[in-house]
């Protein structure tokens, strides 16, 4: 199967729901295992609208306790339940999201057929929250009025491939194929060396991706998303509004452009913005004066790695 | 200012919703005061997707405490406190709501500058629970798999208007003139008889409607919705599936009309569709066949009655 690696936006927008902007929500697609990001109410609309199955998301990631990053878990959940799901769904959150809705799912979805397992985390620290074959998820603590984190989702570095070519001509043993895989050479059975550059092909480069809200301008993560292909950080004012931005603990677009350029991250998305603005093309006109490769996150928007 | 009597339908489908069709909720506007019935998710973009203002809901009425019938209101509630509300929000509901609800509130909306006022009721009783100078609300108890009521809102007769004409000829005081709305006839100075509705204007007739789900047919409701102007009675299933309807205690359209036809109302509408339908057109012809004056609830659809 070839390789995926995508970001779909299912809500851009802050606290507010407008009729066409949603509460923050992304689906992270690694070669069709789906990772949710926030879950703002309407989400499960969202993902029906993006014709994404539920049945493929696992684990869901929430970056803090505030109403529009999470009012749409019950209905999620719950919907879930209704189709039947066997499959355990891994929620990544604070401890308080426990307390709040096992009560919810107790009294509204009392026979599911799966488990809601809460995987809670220390929203101080850079934790490795989460591994399998090919990834890694790690919190990076943000500065916002309650605690808040964002998430790396970053890709492990794939064994190399083995030439078909080679394997055919050889017949090297499973252990040797092994090695090779991890880089090392081949002697033949006349003891003659082959260099493993040329009997393997260079896997693709891992690949890695940042998700940065609510928070003041992320400097305190800039060593940790350094160099990352995407990172989205949140825009929530336009630069005009730096000062109440500062108050509510949100950044503006100038400022989530210079955490991309100081980070030297390949390309930037934007979003979480405010119902003030109607005009969001003044998000992305205000990013790029600062940061040109700036994509500006909307409702269906899919930013595509690989 | 000119009478208004209608109903908004911001969702109109069951339990799953599609990326098209939303969980239950109707907004019924009599005279730029709206009643919110039921609250399923995204009701709060639906409400703004209709230009309805949430300020002028005051009172919300939930039928039952399945999920798409109320996991929009903690969403709803909080944007309100955002919004900065100060004027009370009265919740019309089972018991159990408050207990659910209250943790999310104290969690997620700390510092509102308006209460939540929940006014419990007893589903088993034909109860009235709310009542102002034009009208009255009443529970409809109906049979579903957990306690669900639907709900009446009925008209009072307003008083006869006096006419201009009269009162500037005979110059009433206003004791009499009081008198003569309740219906008294007039007697002048000379002692002549002059009959009521010789100088009173008939109010408008009082108008009533009635919300039932989710429910199988609402036959013991049948005395309470008698003769209203609308019916909203649920149609989850085609009469083909009439057996899944009986065992999820849910109604066919054919039952909702026969419902409709039954009660004598002037008009009904059908709502709350199974997710496995797509085609929705297939509803209104099976209620048709029973009572023609059918509408399709859907979502932006306004049944307007004065």
């Amino acid at each position: 199967m070839s390789k995926t690696f995508s970001i779909t936006i299912l809500g851009s927008n802050s606290a507010l729901p407008t009729s066409e902007r949603y509460p923050t929500a992304q689906v992270l697609n690694v070669s069709e295992r789906f990772f949710l990001i926030d879950c703002g109410e309407g989400t499960q609309i969202q993902l029906r609208r993006n014709r994404i199955k539920f049945s493929k998301i696992n684990h869901i990631f929430i970056s803090h306790l505030h109403g529009d990053h999470c009012f749409g878990l019950i209905g999620l959940i719950s919907t879930m339940g209704l189709l039947g799901r066997i499959v355990d769904l891994h929620i990544h959150c604070h401890p308080d999201l426990e307390k709040i809705l096992v009560p919810q799912l107790d009294y509204f979805c009392k026979d599911m057929p799966f488990k809601v397992i809460f995987d809670c985390f220390d929203w101080k620290k850079q934790d490795m929250i989460y591994e399998d074959k090919n990834m890694e998820v790690y919190t990076i603590p943000l500065v916002h009025r309650v605690p808040t984190v964002g998430f790396l989702f970053k890709e492990k570095v794939a064994e190399r491939k083995v030439r078909k070519e080679f394997v055919f001509k050889y017949q090297p043993s499973i252990k040797e194929i092994i090695a090779i895989k991890h880089g090392e050479p081949y002697y033949t059975k006349d003891g003659e060396l082959i260099l493993n550059e040329d009997i393997t092909i260079e896997p693709p480069k891992p690949l890695a991706y940042a998700f940065c809200t609510d928070t003041r301008p992320a400097k305190k993560a800039i060593d940790q998303i350094k160099d990352v292909d995407l990172l989205y950080h949140e825009s929530t004012f336009l630069k005009e509004d730096k000062k109440l931005a500062h108050k509510t603990y949100h950044s503006t677009a100038e400022q989530a452009a210079n955490i991309a350029k100081e980070a030297n991250v390949k390309q930037l998305m934007i979003g979480h913005y405010s119902t003030r603005y109607k005009d969001l093309s003044l998000f992305l006109e205000e990013a790029k004066t600062v940061f040109e490769n700036t994509v500006l996150g909307r409702e269906g928007v899919v930013v595509t790695l690989a």
